[in-house]
């Protein structure tokens, strides 16, 4: 039994529906960012980064979502959520989810975490100003030349496919417009419309 | 025969070392960074993020170091450059190589890429300013939560342990002592010793 430390609204909603997709043994726990529990000295004891996605196993404790997803894959090979064994197509899944982990997650979190970089009010206000920009470009890359359609990898679903979900639902409040991308924009809606993300977001949400 | 794209002091480091530890066939091809030769339209094919590292495979380019480093992995197990069939183990190298590349190598990057988030100089000098103490930050972490010692896994030697020695390197220019650190600043020594990485430095630096 895994014990998932999530928050609404994070990225830990593709750890989330993954372990969901891979029909794993889990509870989810809550932390409260509103009350700032991410860096109650309990939390930091589960993860002393003080972020979600956390993942209490039975052997230890995981974090970083690209190794979750890869970690939640590979402990539910039936589940056939990545191409594990063939080393080229893993390493194209763990290659879309480490530019969506250190470019497009961080460049997301420069509008609303720009303290972590600068401890200036003006640098951090200029920093938000550029996020429309860098958001764009991203998932202009992503849409010309990373998702295959209609799935990341093409026809075959992969943990991939929640973590583009997971960033994709940023873009709004990024103040970038999907329909711009029209193979993300339909990727989304897709999603949205899978049984699965509904139940954890209404999860999320109750 | 793979074809790595690298630019001295770059992260290239990590993948070209674990390319030389997997007894992997290769050829390594400088990117001039000078001339700006990553925003070439030649090199733009190749990769169109205009970054290095990036591997010419005979399926089909791949990029994103922890990406890299799963992929030399998997493909030369009889190096056992990671605890492949332990899924668990496994997901601890992703979990601290993704933390390198997500968190660690961007906190470095504010220094001499602030351009990336912000347009404003003003903005872009405060995140220098701040980078020693991000820096420091995120080395305290590995030395007190990350690093086992000898090697990041422990006893056992694997792709971290490249990868942490490539970004070891920063901190000087990044204005951090890494005398601060013993494990960290013992694992780089034991590392620069190494006639492996010797090796490649002296092809760099030729
Ligand atoms: N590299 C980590 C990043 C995790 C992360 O930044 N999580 C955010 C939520 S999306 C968080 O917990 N932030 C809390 C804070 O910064 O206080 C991953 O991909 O899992
Ligand atoms: N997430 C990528 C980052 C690659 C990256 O940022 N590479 C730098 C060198 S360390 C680069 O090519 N910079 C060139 C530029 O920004 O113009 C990885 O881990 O491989």
């Amino acid at each position: 039994m895994f014990t998932l430390y999530y928050a609404p609204a994070t990225c830990a909603l593709a750890t989330h529906l993954a372990l969901e997709y891979a029909g794993a043994p889990y509870r989810a726990e809550s932390v409260d960012f509103h009350k700032q529990q991410q860096r109650s000295p309990e939390f930091l004891r589960i993860n002393p980064k003080g972020r979600v996605p956390a993942l209490a196993t039975e052997q230890g404790i995981l974090t970083e979502t690209p190794a979750l997803l890869h970690f939640i894959a590979q402990s539910f090979p039936e589940a056939k959520l990545a191409p594990l064994d063939d080393a080229f197509l893993m390493a194209k899944v763990n290659e879309f989810n480490n530019y969506l982990c250190a470019t497009v997650h961080v460049a997301h979190a420069h509008r609303v975490r720009g303290y972590r970089w600068a401890d200036d009010a003006a640098a951090i206000e200029a920093m938000k100003q550029k996020v429309p920009q860098t958001m764009g470009d991203c998932f202009a890359l992503i849409e010309e030349r990373m998702l295959k359609g209609p799935w990341v990898l093409g026809e075959r679903f992969s943990i991939s496919d929640p973590y583009l979900f997971t960033i994709t639902r940023w873009l709004e409040g990024d103040g970038v417009d999907v329909a711009r991308f029209p193979k993300v924009a339909d990727h989304m809606r897709r999603m949205e419309a899978d049984p699965v993300v509904r139940k954890v977001l209404a999860d999320w949400a109750a």
